[in-house]
This record gives structure tokens, sequence and C-alpha cells, in this order.
């Protein structure tokens, strides 16, 4: 498996396009394919993912996607639904499809009607300009951010040769139930839907499902994985799992250190534990504490709140046996050893603070009770969290 | 009932005193009788808890209490028991009264060694200087305080003349599962020790259980009430619940207004819902929202962000049935009604600007479903939370 460039684009078949004007967003891909999609566990659901939800559900495949950002047609009644309707027959009518084979998603403010006008005048600039390269990509990436301060694009080639890509956007309000706030993959393997579905559930799991930015979990969340088959190979399942996995793992990654506001990203590993739902409940629970994210933010050696964070986890644990360590990529400095705190003197304090002040920050918790580990994706909860969230709005 | 002065010292049998030394604190509170106490249900449980549950478990009854704080004697080992034990046999031994009959408590940083020297050396003068009076319910109130800003003190008389003091303190890792930081409650009360827990448990649930800073659940949560019967009287136990719930309450609300960095209290009321389970969920995602707590420090009129928390709450939600409303306790604006969104003009947005912009800001969710409701607390996400707890230990 190797990175390659062009994101969703580099998949044979797909072309795409999108536009950023203020606030406002619109995309446009057309890839068509058997397809599978994951939706927010959130209640209040958006218009959008009711329709494209219906969609997949009744044909297992898309011909296309529309996307808006900067309102999430969200909380919006009957006129959303209407709305997120209309957006799919428009995209439909002008690439003569089934409007039934078109996905449509939103992010942005929720309650406020969309602006549907603004949608019909410049939909079809961007149908005119779809492209099947690099920039076709990067546009289509750009139309989604909101308060992402980076594009979120990716793409590998498998060893077969079979290529995946995707394009996400990310920021606030997350914490993922099922897909992340927006997340379009794409792959040329010839695959069924059904075990497309089951490798996208898998792969988020691992990745959009274990990230956290403020533990919000969005109305609009969604995840879609297109197979175009146009590589014409049919891939060993694990191969295109292992290749999913880590497509979703790194845009996951690049989701929480670009989470609102952040410096560093954090992962926390949780190993020795006695379920899979155990490890995975401490590694969140470590990246979802504001306490953990402060102290790391603030390069404060305040390492036992890291501590607090997994008794309250809801993970089996017990004191005698968790151990700690925090690492930066190049130093690793051990905390806790079975329940025996290794040091509390100011030097190995200050190296933990040190540790705290780089790009990433990796916290390593063993529970020393059984076999299993997962590990999760956070950021540090700064002043420009606040700020941002301050002013979202208005 | 009716509010009076003198803290946990307005009731009969109660004396305490406590000193302030920088982030050291020490505080003696003596008061026996009939015992009751709830524990943090984080699995990493502070040393001094398991001694004070240890001893409440035994005999039901309490003499007295000896607190520190600016140290939580927290995932300290064998230790950190030891030194627990060490604190209830000095003031045994002081008072001439059986260790197993004190109850000790602590609060501070996580992970870090007693300093035994500073609390043996300070001991003899806190006991020398015990008070049944308004100035030792004060000393003991700020001798628990960590980075809490005002002492959280209240006393109430019941009609049938028993009262009920408390004092507490709170400020941050505030999402309390069963009692709060601390509080430590007393009346002067006849009543049994099952009753008396009975009443502790239902005031609890009511109160600390629904307050939210930050959504940490600490390592020393702890809330004990001690009736010493001093007053002559059993109170009926309608009338002795209902003051008791007040009191609570009323800490609860202090404790969210005051957390660390808090400008505004928050009060999430859901009505119309299925389950007490249901109002429990909604109210409190309401307020742990990191989203609506910037958006109300911000004065951003960005509601939907109330509907988001509901939806993701795990709480029953029809979209389609949920009425939102924000006051100020005098004006009133409703944003929604059974699903309809009543106003998106400009006014009425700057008209909810305003309101979030007062100290308190009510939040008001009728689900439209049942006949359920419950209230819960919080306060506003700012920049200085994020100073507090990026600069807490160093």
């Amino acid at each position: 498996m190797k990175a390659i460039d062009g994101g969703i684009c580099a998949v044979k078949g797909v072309k795409a396009w999108g536009i950023k004007s203020g606030k406002m967003g619109l995309g446009v891909i057309v890839a068509e394919g058997n397809a599978a999609g994951m939706f927010t566990m959130n209640k209040v659901i958006a218009a959008p993912l009711i329709v494209t939800r219906e969609h997949i559900k009744k044909h297992g495949k898309l011909s296309a996607l529309i996307v808006n950002s900067g309102n999430a047609n969200a909380f919006t009644g009957e006129q959303g639904v209407e709305d997120a309707r209309k957006m799919a027959c428009m995209l439909a009518d002008a690439l003569s499809i089934n409007p039934e084979y078109v996905a449509v998603a939103s992010t942005g403010v929720i309650g406020r009607p969309l602006n549907m006008e603004w949608i019909t005048s410049n939909l079809p600039k961007v149908i005119d300009s779809l492209k099947a390269d690099n920039e076709g990509s990067h546009a289509a990436a750009k139309a989604i951010m909101t308060t992402d301060k980076k594009m979120k694009e990716i793409a590998v080639e498998l060893d077969s040769g079979i290529r995946i890509g995707a394009i996400a956007k990310g920021a606030g309000m997350i914490e993922p139930k099922m897909g992340t706030m927006l997340c379009f993959a794409y792959t040329d393997a010839i695959i069924a839907q059904e075990l497309l579905h089951e490798c996208l559930t898998n792969a988020v799991n691992k990745s959009f499902n274990m990230v956290v930015v403020d533990g919000d979990t969005s109305t609009n969340d969604m995840v879609l994985l297109t197979a175009t088959g146009e590589s014409g190979i049919q891939p060993l399942i694990e191969e295109f799992q292992q290749g999913l996995d880590y497509v979703l793992i790194e845009l996951g990654k690049m989701i929480a250190s670009d989470g609102e506001g952040a410096t560093r990203l954090i992962e926390a590993k949780v190993t020795g534990a006695l379920y899979d739902e155990d490890a995975r409940l401490a590694a969140k629970a470590i990246v979802r504490s504001p306490l953990v994210k402060t102290a790391i933010f603030g390069k404060d050696p305040n390492w036992g709140r890291v501590i607090a964070a997994v008794g309250y986890s809801g993970a089996e644990v017990d004191q005698q046996k968790l151990s700690l360590t925090f690492s930066d990529g190049k130093n690793m400095i051990q905390l806790v050893n079975k329940g025996k705190i290794l040091a509390t003197d100011d030097h190995v304090l200050s190296l933990l603070g040190k540790i705290m002040g780089e790009s990433k920050v990796d916290i390593i918790v063993d529970l020393g009770l059984g076999q299993s580990s997962a590990t999760a994706w956070g950021c540090d909860l700064t002043y420009d969290y606040v700020r941002i969230n301050a002013e979202y709005t208005t």
C-alpha cells in the first residue's frame, strides 16, 4: 500500500467540484457504483441524512452526491426534507440520472431554513466545472469546510492496484457515533454492497468513532463509501479492509488535530483491557476529558487527570494494575507502573511538561487486566476553541 | 422553611474550624450522630473515601470529620490508605473518640503523596480553635476551597424547628455520579440511619447528580450527612426531605455558578419526557455540551446546539413534538413550538443573545412525549476555564 496524490479523484470513475463563497459552500461528486453509508446516532437527524439513508437502503447504489456547507439543514421539519429532496432532484436532472441514486449532505448551523435560491443558482457552474483530477478533489474538499483550517483529503493505492480515496470535514461538534461530520470515500474496487458495508462499519469503528473534539455528537454525521469497480479488480478482503482502515484513521487523525482551536493531536492508546469495549471506553474518556485537554494545552504535567478519566470511563479498572506512559514519539516517560507512582520529582514532571508541548502527544495506558486494546484521537482544549464557538453564528 | 445564618454551625451539636495556607487547607468538624454518605462512582476511588465508606458502613454513625485540601490523596496506593487512616487516628486521639467514628476527606491534585507532616503539625491548632458559631462554619468552608472563588455554605430552619446546614466545595472535575466533590451536611433532627440514607440519596439525585461543570467525574466526590438529634425533634419525613432537597440543590447551584471560569449559571429544565431517566439524560446533556456552554459565554443565539445535545443525550426524542424556550427570569422567548421554528429573524435572535448575557440563563425543553421532568445546572465554558486548568498544578 502506498500514499498517492489526487484525493477522491485518484479513484477511477470519480469526478468532483465545489465552490466556497463566504460561509456558504456547494460541492458535487459524481461516481457510480455500489455504496454504503453510516449516519449519526443523534435522534435529531438532519433532513439530508433522512433522504440519503432512504436512497442507499433502497438500491445500495449511488451515482452522485450533492453537499452544501454553512447550513446543516437540521431541525428544519418537513420543509428541510423537501429541500433535501429538491437538491437531489436538481442534480439528478442536470446529470440525467434517477434522483434515488443521489446522496445529499449538509453541514453548518442547525435550525435555519436552507437558502435554496443560492444553491439553485450556483449548482450549474459546479456541474459545468466537474473534473476527474487533483483540482476536482481539492475543490470539493474545500467546499465542505466550515471551521476547518485544513483541507482533509487522502488517497492510497493497494498492492493489487486498487485505489481508495476520501475527503472529510470536521472541526467541531465532534464525537461521532456512526460516521463523522462528513466523509466521502471512493474506491475503484469491484466489491459487493453487503461486503462494502461491512468493511465500512469495521473501519469507522476504528477511526471516526474513536475521535473526539468536544464530545458533542452532530445531527449531520455521515460517511459514504462508493465502489466504482472501474479498476476491474476484486480485492482480497483483508487487503481492502486494511487500506480502508488506514484511509479513515488518517482522516480521523486529521479531524482531531484540526479540531476547533486545537494546537496538539492527542493519541490515547489503552492496552491490557478485559474487553474491547473497555479499551474503547477508556481511550475515548481520556481524549474527551476537558481536564486532560487543558492540561496538555498548558503543558501542565498533571497526569493524575488521565487516571481519573480512565477511572470514570466505565471500563473495568484495578488501580493496583494500571500503568501510564507519555510519549512525543521521541521521548517516552513512564509515570506509573502497575499502580506504583514511578516519579513525582520535578525533573520528571518538567520532562513530562516538555512532551506535552509537542505537536503530537501519545498517552499509553496499560490496564493490566486482559488482552484488548484500542486507540482514540483528540486534541487539546484551548482559548481558541472557546473563541470560535462563542462567535460561531454571529 | 426559612433560610438562616450560621452554615453547618446553625445546627445544634456542630463545631467546626479550618485553616488555609497557600494551596493547602485543613478542616475539622465535630458532630455526633447517625450518618449517611455517598461516594464517587469513579473506579479510581481515593484513599479517604475507602476509609470513610468503611467507617460509615460499620456503625452508621460519625463523631467527627477531618478534611484536607490541596492534595486529593487519590491514586496513592497503600500509603494513601495508611495516611487516611492516620488522619482519622490523629483526630480521634485528640478528641478521645474511636477512630472508626471519624470521616476523612481530601481534595486537590491526584497522584501525589500526602504531606502528612504539614497535617500533623497544623491539626492541634485547628482542634484548639473549634467553634460552634458562624465563624466556625466559615473557617471550615474556606479550608476546603481549591479553585472555588466563593465559599459554599447554607442553612435552613424547617417549620418544625429542625435545622439543616451544609458546606461544599466544587469548581472543576465536576460531573458527580453519587456525591459531589465534597459536601458536609448536618441536621439536628432525630432520624434513623436507614431513613437518613434514603433522604440523602433522594436529595443527591435531584441536586449534585444534576450538576455538570466540565463532565469529569472526580476520584474524591463525597457527600456526608450527619444527624445530631439535638433538636429533640423527629421530623415528618416529607418536611425533612423537602428541606434537605432545598439545601443540596442550592449548594449544587452554587457549585455550578462558581464552576471554574464560569460567568453564568445555566439551568436546563426538561419536561414532557417519557421517563424520569430520559428527562435527566436530556437536561444533563444540555449543561454538559461544550457548544451550548461556549454559545452562552459568547451570547451567541445558536439555539440549535441545544437541540443537538437533546438529540444525542440518549433520551427518546421526536423532533416534531419538541419545544424550546429561553428565559433570564424576566424575559422569556419561545424559539420552537412542537417542532416548528417560531422565529429566525434578527430581532428575536438578538433578544435571545441578550438573555444569554444575563447571570442566570434558563433553558426549558418540552419533549412533548410524557409527564416526566428534571432540572440540571451547569455554567458557561470560558477562556478562564482553559486558563485555570492549563495552569493548575504548576
